[in-house]
């Protein structure tokens, strides 16, 4: 079967045919996949950044972002059986280590990750074991279940303090910012403000119910928000863009007394003003990292069957697998924010 | 001025003519109603129930639930001025006291209520302390802004805890019930299960947002909610009926690991199972009484603002003030939800 | 070996025979039992009551709560190796269920138990889980060690909220309130009270570290308690009694916006009045079972080392294993507070 | 009466002849000033930094750290009364703001400073507004009670969440660093650790209950830290020092999942690595800011009522007050921590 893998230590990636993977373990779950999503971080492993480096060994199936089929289960596995209709929490934590056993196998010391440390979903069958399984409702469109991953980290951003009835800003508009500015909106935010440099995806930030988009190209973001806010700045802040400057002005618009999630990652340290933008505004920040396992997927249940989520606007691309280079370059030209792949077109 | 008032220490109320009323203290606020709304507790007046005789000293202008205009402020006043569109925490606080101090207002040992302990709202005129008002918006329709009260219950019942993406139980379907059913529908609750034994009340549940609606005269209510959790029960349960037997169904249908809101006040002891009803389960508890002092009234502005809320149905009729025992009447008959209060019609 | 044994479906037990037990699963760990501690609910199955009857099979091994060293692990076994002195967690969760799946594995639906549902730890070896060993600091003494268990869930009720700077009420004054007690001091609680109808469990108690003891026999305690506490009344409520009137007198104590645990098991149903000790008050309830696995293993640890806990008064008596039945009569005639046995002597 | 006050725009302060004041306001409070405190704000308004120049309009009577006896009140004052023994707040909150509304006192738009924005505590009496004043125990000694402001710093850092069981790392050891070391002592921590490039500081970390202590001149503190935590580093991080250098070190001895409290007063941005030491460590972060108004003065109360605490060895002079000056020198040069004055000597 046809394979997006990384085959050698250098850029990009490959198709290759490998065989259908066996059961091994006796918690392994053979899974057929319907739909797989690219994420950044496959973005990055095909320009093989810094930190693919360090974790990926060749040749390796990529993908940890899909929805799919139980085929045939091992012998230990009891929750999950054939025929059920899954999606995988993409960490594989130990189980044994201090984090594991204080309800934190989100930063497990010895996590492996799907796609990286094993081989992934960007293909036709992919093995997972069963406590990383979530059951989807069989009314979810593959689609949209081939986006929880993501959508978990938006979840754990948005909602690791209570959002309802509050201000909200999302910095940054890529999926997990624009999933951020969904998922406010369904809890009840009282306003939703999306910024990002991109008018396409300012676009898709009001699609998905942004009360205000601002393009810091264009428009002075931390005035208007206080303008927005009677002059007292945003109760929520979601750093979801990795920039220095854009983080500098998130910082600046916040009320005092705020909660910021940071989840955006950085190429660089961020210089920032501990009196003026911590100290004296007795804010509250948090370091957000994967999606609280598995706490967070009970979440996303419940705000699926909530009705309260559009998540349609951000599937912006649906492709064969073999496109795959297709769907990063249209990610890297800023044109595409979910791209969906398709092993059986 | 026309004015509803308790006018001797029995049952009922009397029409009665009363003088504008004057600033006296240097933080009062004058302010003329626009909209006037009955509260449950107006009911326990008119009938002269024991929390009343405890309370009251005639004569007493009733009524607390309000929305009205400034008209004159006294010389202290900074925070409001002529012509602001208010409603009001009706419970005066020392300020003092060990609850103040420690922002537990909403408990103050030395409270007075307006309506009970000092005139209140049912007139066209009345003297309300600065502290205790709350600048509306100007577009929140007037018979809205003065239901804001019964809403901040509501909204301190459901809000207590996170509610987002989590199956919600509402015991009773009074005004604040109802109100509860809205409040978690727009802070994106996975389900909302509304329970009453007025069908009227179900109904309206529905057109709030309730995913189930269910008579215990008809349905096994907690055999029903088992079903719909996937035999866990409910995450989260609000307690408005102050029934025993609703309360002991509401304590059956929780999931372990839950949350309890109780509000509903009771007319007597509730015998409760603590080792399987709470302690197998894990459960916490908050009893809930009035409104955080002002933060839920700030949570209160943030979800109008949200438009995720639509009250409109919760309002049942619009009488003239001198109306009002036709109002009581229809609330004791279950046929009115919230009955609306104008002064001058 | 020796072993005290469940072996027949009635009142007692009997001293019997039994293999050395043999590692069957490859997460096994077979243990040499070095101190015994025997748990009210040992006292329970002894006299074979309802909740006994519901879960043992005979002939079952019982006892629960133990330290001893590591002499043999399962193939699979990689966090625990020979030799290492540890003590266990006696739930034995499931993994796989809602509750195992969001952090509360103390509520598992499958939970086994040990000295219960599987053989227990009064003999010389046992068969632990590698998941429910925690490893021992080498210098605790094994008989400290060995009540780590039941400690566990006063450090639970103690903590599951800040405890620092609050008056505590300790109701019930059995090893878990009494270990409460020692906990709320070490913890720096402002004043904790300490109340039972046993004189000798009152003396241990202030050995503890109690600033007051009450006997509800000789005392008026909710009046003593509103003395020591400015009228007031306590902050936090630790319910370790069962007792239906000592709850009642325990509610009546409490400050508005208090909080209260419950652990102590009741053999009824508990009148209580809501609106006046619970909804009124604005109080917050936590039904407390067993223990968060494992975080709150790690506060146990945390707790050992800071040097601010005393345990040594809780352990009264200190017998050979086969005695266990005059250890039962000596907790039943409240005359020993822990008993510890031991399979060597 | 003499007062210690700053005449000019510079530098310096002056020793000046001043008249008793007189209650203006009905809710002031006249006191005579038992002890007084130097604080870390008064050498910098000796200085005459860039954050005193923007806030004092000579000639301003400054200290706000006191403890005294009331002496009379205005006619609102019911709180308080003749011969009760008061320290106050030093944050004069405006009551009437978002933050103030919001049980956000301690950052009040409005906000004026005690010996700042009014005249201060550095002579023998003071006015100080009702709401401001904390009544102490007698039995408290009045040096002690002089130091309770600073006190609810730490107070409130340390206890922002809760502590005991924990690792405790507390960089800098200044007076309030010094405190939050016995407080989470006191408070049940598991291990203390203090840091500080001055050893005379560290000798009183050591005195007042640190279970190490390190001076980043002669040791490898994140070594040290890691060495004794297991590999783990410590879960409670408390910034007290205001240096980049150390706040960087702090960052990078965290546990993953832990939390910082950020008290100490930078000269400059301090860069940050957001991932390394944010995100991929799902930290949480606390911006300290002051005293909560009032909650944070009744866990004072609580912590002194514990007995756990001990702040003796914090006291290392005790001056006349026209002394100041040489207060003023020895926490220059780090010879002293806290400097007590008597305006009687």
């Amino acid at each position: 079967m046809k394979a997006i893998a990384k085959t050698k230590k250098d850029k990009g990636v490959e198709v290759i045919d490998i065989e259908k993977p066996k059961i091994k373990q006796k918690n392994d779950v053979l899974i057929k996949v319907k739909k797989a999503s690219i994420c950044g971080s496959d973005v990055h492993i095909y320009d093989w950044n810094e930190w693919s480096q360090a974790r990926i060994e060749p040749t390796r199936v990529i993908g940890h972002e899909f929805a799919g089929e139980v085929v045939e289960t091992g012998e230990d596995v009891t929750s999950i059986k054939k025929g059920d209709y899954v999606s995988a929490e993409t960490h594989i934590a130990c189980g044994k280590c201090y984090y594991c056993k204080n309800h934190m196998k989100h930063i497990c010391e010895n996590t492996k990750i799907l796609g990286v440390h094993v081989d992934g979903a960007f293909t036709k069958y992919l093995i997972v074991p069963e406590e990383n399984l979530v059951i989807n409702d069989n009314e979810l469109p593959p689609k949209i279940a081939s986006i929880q991953e993501p959508l978990g980290n938006a979840v754990y951003s948005t909602l690791v303090e209570q959002v309802t009835a509050k201000s909200v800003l999302v910095m940054g508009c890529g999926p997990i910012g624009l999933m951020c500015v969904n998922i406010a909106k369904a809890s009840g935010a009282s306003t939703v403000i999306a910024v990002d440099i991109n008018d396409f995806k300012l676009e898709k930030a009001d699609e998905l119910g942004a009360d205000y988009t601002f393009n810091p190209n264009k428009d002075n973001v931390s005035e208007e928000i206080f303008e927005i806010t009677n002059g007292l700045g945003v109760e929520v802040g979601l750093e979801m863009s990795g920039s220095v400057i854009a983080a500098e002005t998130l910082f600046k618009s916040m009320r005092k007394g705020g909660r910021v999630s940071l989840l955006g990652i950085f190429d660089k340290k961020v210089p920032l003003d501990f009196n003026e933008d911590i100290i004296f505004k007795s804010l509250r920040i948090y370091g957000i990292n994967g999606r609280i396992m598995f706490d967070t997927w009970y979440q996303i249940k419940g705000l699926l069957k909530s009705g309260n989520l559009n998540l349609d606007p951000i599937i912006t691309h649906e492709l064969p697998l073999t496109d795959f280079e297709k769907g990063i370059e249209l990610i890297k030209k800023g044109e595409a924010i979910k791209v969906i792949l398709d092993p059986y077109k």
